[in-house]
């Protein structure tokens, strides 16, 4: 993961750099503190990797770069608003720490500013460059709402949940590396092989940070175990879990009048004893599969192809 | 008018054809419900006249048209949460309509989708599209943040409230009419001198919607006037008129504990013996004139001057 980690500093240094410097102070300062939060840069940091996978310089696609890490902050700032949260990566959100007025308008213009960014991209891969963007910002929000929708709803099947991480997650690693590779001017058929490599690992992923979310150790999940529990939320284990639960289980699963460390704790084996967690590490690991299928197919460059195969173990197989 | 009138009907049948049919639902419907509460769709009408000025066909610049009146709706979406607003063209708003989180979502896949139509110009221009349209952009959220934070703010300058509505209103009415003519094949000269053109009848219209606002009849306007009267909101009228008040008339145009007939009857009264009004009208026909200038130094086609011409002034002689 050295490359990867190189990758990553890269970005960090661009954004310190970046100045977000316009009037009025309070739309732009929001701008400069979400970035300045930190996050683990993944998503750019795939775009200079497909970028050098393909032969170029990393630094060729950096524009392009900061224009998937702007974007993704972007959601972040207007998905805060709809899940009502007080904090991201440990600080007050921006609708917390200004007021939602800003947090919406600052998003606007941060979404904006993603694309000029993407913009600066060379003339002869602009438009396709901006083709897999706008599709991603438009399957992101997609997403997003099914997500919402899925709250209140009684039902969800399974495939149904895949497709809204699909949408909310994993269409935009496809698209950092997408764009990396176009960057690097990689052909269209290598450019799609590539970007469906990430959208399996981003489903892996995600699926990995739901059992993480249920199961990890608070020390090295970074955040303490159970909130998607306590929320009732529909994860591909509740989904799995109320399809096999006799009446009663159901009824534990779904509990709200319980002392929460309990309500975890029996959320938990149940999950086990269901098989709903192991399910769950069954499907990861076909999209993990089906993902490094993709990346083998790649006429890229070995070494950074075997840095990407590291880099999606490393993502799927981060503490359990 | 005629040929205005001929571009706002092509822009209405081209927006009945568009078809916003994605997943899920709730994300989808808010847009083409939006956009089909009509609106004089000056803006769109601005880019097909641009279009036609410098000899090419309106119907080039239809879906560059399309993005313009897609991005204006999208600010009014978004605007119309922190206005707080039930009622856009007499129709409840996106948020009171569906809620604040489909109305902040289906106006983020809005300004994707605005890109979308642009992205669909010749590749020569694009990149010059894109500028302009980003600059814009991100100019609309600064205008609106500053009239958000005008309303706390004790004292506005007059030369702040023109720089405000600036951003807030006619940059996007400079920007119809840029990309009209780049996409015509303009040289870049000519494209901002009609940029120009735009912008200073943009200022002047807003000053004269502002006149309206409190001394239009109702029925030619299309509602009650008094409004920003009542909201105390430091248009150009009441920041002048603050500033030539002696204490007692000070408190009667900032009076709240009053009934509204009485307040607006009293402000307008004001705003004419205080020289507020007469002050406001040539504030704009400055800009107006300013407008004409820019205009005439076009050397675009002149019928399509002479029309233009005529638009501009019946923007700012509407009804008084």
């Amino acid at each position: 993961m050295q490359l990867i980690e190189g990758y990553t500093q890269l970005i960090e240094k661009a954004i310190a750099k970046q100045q977000f410097q316009g009037q009025p102070r309070n739309l732009y300062e929001p701008i400069s503190y979400i970035l300045s939060l930190g996050g683990k840069r993944l998503r750019p940091a795939l775009t200079l990797a497909a970028c050098e996978l393909y032969g170029s310089k990393a630094t060729e696609a950096l524009d392009a770069a900061l224009a998937i890490e702007i974007f993704h902050n972007f959601s972040l700032v207007h998905d805060d608003i709809m899940d009502k949260a007080d904090l991201r990566r440990g600080q007050a959100t921006v609708h917390k720490k200004w007021n939602q007025d800003i947090a919406i308008l600052s998003g606007d213009a941060m979404l904006v500013k993603a694309y000029q960014y993407l913009a600066k991209v060379d003339t002869q891969v602009l438009p396709a460059v901006l083709e897999v963007f706008s599709q991603t910002a438009i399957e992101v929000c997609e997403g997003q709402q099914l997500d919402v929708n899925f709250e209140t709803q009684d039902q969800v099947l399974e495939a149904d949940y895949i497709e809204m991480i699909r949408l909310k997650t994993s269409v935009l690693l496809g698209c950092a590396l997408k764009i990396g590779a176009l960057v690097a001017g990689a052909s269209s058929v290598e450019a799609e092989n590539l970007y469906h490599f990430g959208e399996k690992i981003g489903i892996a992923f995600q699926i990995q940070d739901d059992i993480l979310d249920a199961f990890g150790e608070p020390e090295k999940f970074g955040k303490t175990p159970g909130g998607d529990i306590l929320n009732n939320k529909k994860t591909i284990m509740m989904i799995h879990a109320l399809n096999h639960a006799n009446d009663d289980q159901q009824l534990h699963l779904l509990a709200s009048n319980i002392q929460a460390a309990e309500k975890i704790k029996t959320v938990q084996e149940l999950f086990v004893s269901l098989g709903s967690k192991a399910h769950a590490m069954r499907v990861m690991d076909r999209f993990y599969q089906e993902a490094l299928v993709h990346l083998e197919k790649s006429n890229g460059k070995d070494a950074l192809k075997k840095e990407l195969a590291t880099f999606a173990e490393w993502l799927i197989k981060r503490d359990l």
